[in-house]
């Protein structure tokens, strides 16, 4: 059986010969490998526009790790650089926008739709080097492509800059909900032709990240996250039905009651507990993930951990991931053995 | 019946003419009056420093928003600072320690117990400066006290400065257990003997803060940071039970079926619904909160939260906050807006 149809029937909730592992910003700077192209590629946008570049660090886990699939390397903020908001990395401090949307006026001075995300074409030349690439390999391995969500977008569009306490964007939602929502239809359009475009271009699966889901009240959550993300999913399973996709809304917990939608894999964040997550959702979503991942710092704590959630899930309508992205001063050895224990306690 | 007794007793469960209300970071930088104060103390650790300044700008939120109880102005941070770390505020970048702790030979280097928490003499000299005031004055306020939770404050000793990750505290959780432990022991010995001066000098309820609770898993909670919580307030309630004790991890609801201990009020943060909090807690413990910050920004988004929090709370067993800091931009009015509305709703 090949492996890629191993992880494709897992997000489906089919039974397969063991449990599926990936990790998040698994192609990621724990990696000497990585280090050495991203030091070629000099800064980390241009690592994003080199599909080569990013086609290579996107295969080094698979060779390095063991993981079951591959996710596309690219970053969540490309889409608001393209619909025409200046990005940069500045090192120590992360993404800036140098204007971000305070107005109506400026949303408008924003290209949307089709026209934006044509634009993405360095992403759909990195799938389809990697389509091909692992289409050559032995082990056909699955291809994971994604996007942010339109309220974690949104945040950056309207701070500028990553934000400790949301206040900009919390404003507009208390006293200019509709700016808000305009901004959130406007990104929404944009990624449903942009998770297609993946699609097409040769992607298995799709991941939504909501990594600031955790910045609204649980109340208003639906209105301004849950429902766009809801709205993506609707758009991409009507027209392929055969993807499957993960939605991974980070820190909500409480939300869990009243998830909705078609999709196919719920991501659990490593603080919320496997076994709540289980039985609020796994009747209805196969789940992933969650181990803590500073608990790779150990590989006793990383075993117990793998054996701990592996006991509650046993198997069924499950891929193991860590609930959160791998940290960069991770010993490589201790990932591989994350890998590996997901591998040995899962096999049927 | 005297303001003071109202809170106390509200802190306890009885009944009340109103439900009492006062705001996390209420004598903060959102009040002009706080920022003339600070401006001529000069840095932030002078304020803590300064007695008498430090008692002004706890009382200004009293006269200005009309909160029914006062809370100490001071930093948590003071306790690693008395024990031999050394604290310094840099401007835009927070709390920082030039020497964090790395082994234990770097504990051991520094001050514990008695002559730690004797070295705070400045708080106290606060809190007796405050109390004779509020004593003076016709409504005769409440004066909380507090404390950082020693996990909260382990992280900013261990790490050196404020981190979006934990990786170090984390990395010596999981693979040296047992020099994290003897650092939360060494500073929860500090703790209670602080806690307990600040009470003999004249406070009437004492808080502690675990604002960085959710940084652990939940299994791990109780070991690494709820037990000596716990701790602290079973020492305070063996000696003076007639203080009210208010717990308030941050962040945490799966772990509120397992909460156990000998305090009385339990701040709710604003992520967590309220109805959840008084299905798990509202039969064991009084519920602080848990309106969330950044409603501030309009008064009617302040009005819906408020009149919501009062329908699930009814008046009875509660105490009206935020569920997190008042953020600095947040306009004076409506402050005192979310203030009269607590009186308002809850006037029986």
């Amino acid at each position: 059986m090949p492996s890629r149809k191993i992880f494709v029937d897992a997000c489906f909730g089919k039974e397969t010969p063991y449990t599926p592992v990936w990790m998040m910003r698994q192609a990621g700077r724990y990696l000497p490998e990585y280090m050495k192209v991203r030091a070629k590629a000099g800064d980390f946008l241009n690592l994003c526009h080199d599909p080569k570049a990013a086609a290579a660090v996107t295969i080094q886990p698979l060779d390095i790790v063991g993981v079951d699939a591959a996710i596309l390397f690219t970053d969540i903020l490309v889409i608001p650089d393209e619909m025409g908001m200046d990005l940069s990395f500045v090192k120590g401090e992360g993404p800036k926008f140098s204007d971000p949307l305070t107005s109506q006026a400026d949303l408008d001075r924003l290209i949307g739709g089709d026209e934006a995300a044509s634009k993405l074409t360095y992403v759909f030349d990195t799938i389809k080097i990697l389509r091909k690439e692992l289409d050559e390999r032995g082990d056909n391995i699955a291809l994971i492509g994604f996007a942010g969500a339109p309220w974690t977008l949104a945040t950056y569009m309207i701070e500028g800059q990553g934000t400790k306490t949301y206040n900009i964007c919390k404003k507009m939602m208390y006293s200019n909900p509709e700016l808000l929502h305009n901004i959130l239809r406007e990104v929404t359009e944009v990624l449903k032709l942009y998770l297609e475009k993946q699609i097409q271009a040769g992607v298995d699966v799709v991941q939504i990240f909501d990594s600031w889901a955790a910045a609204i009240e649980v109340d208003n959550y639906d209105e301004f996250s849950w429902s766009y993300m809801v709205e993506i999913a609707e758009y991409i399973k009507a027209k392929y039905p055969h993807i499957p996709i993960i939605m991974f809304p980070k820190g909500i917990p409480a939300f869990y009651d009243k998830v909705y939608g078609n999709f196919d894999v719920f991501g659990i964040d490593w603080a919320t507990p496997m076994e709540y997550a289980k039985e609020k959702l796994g009747d209805k979503y196969v789940l992933q993930g969650n181990m803590e991942p500073c608990r790779l710092y150990s590989k006793e704590q990383t075993t117990v951990s793998v054996e701990k959630i592996q006991k509650v899930m046993n198997g069924k309508r499950h891929i193991f991931n860590l609930g959160h992205g791998i940290l960069p001063d991770i010993p490589v050895e201790n990932a591989k053995h994350f890998v590996s224990e997901c591998q040995r306690v899962s096999k049927k």
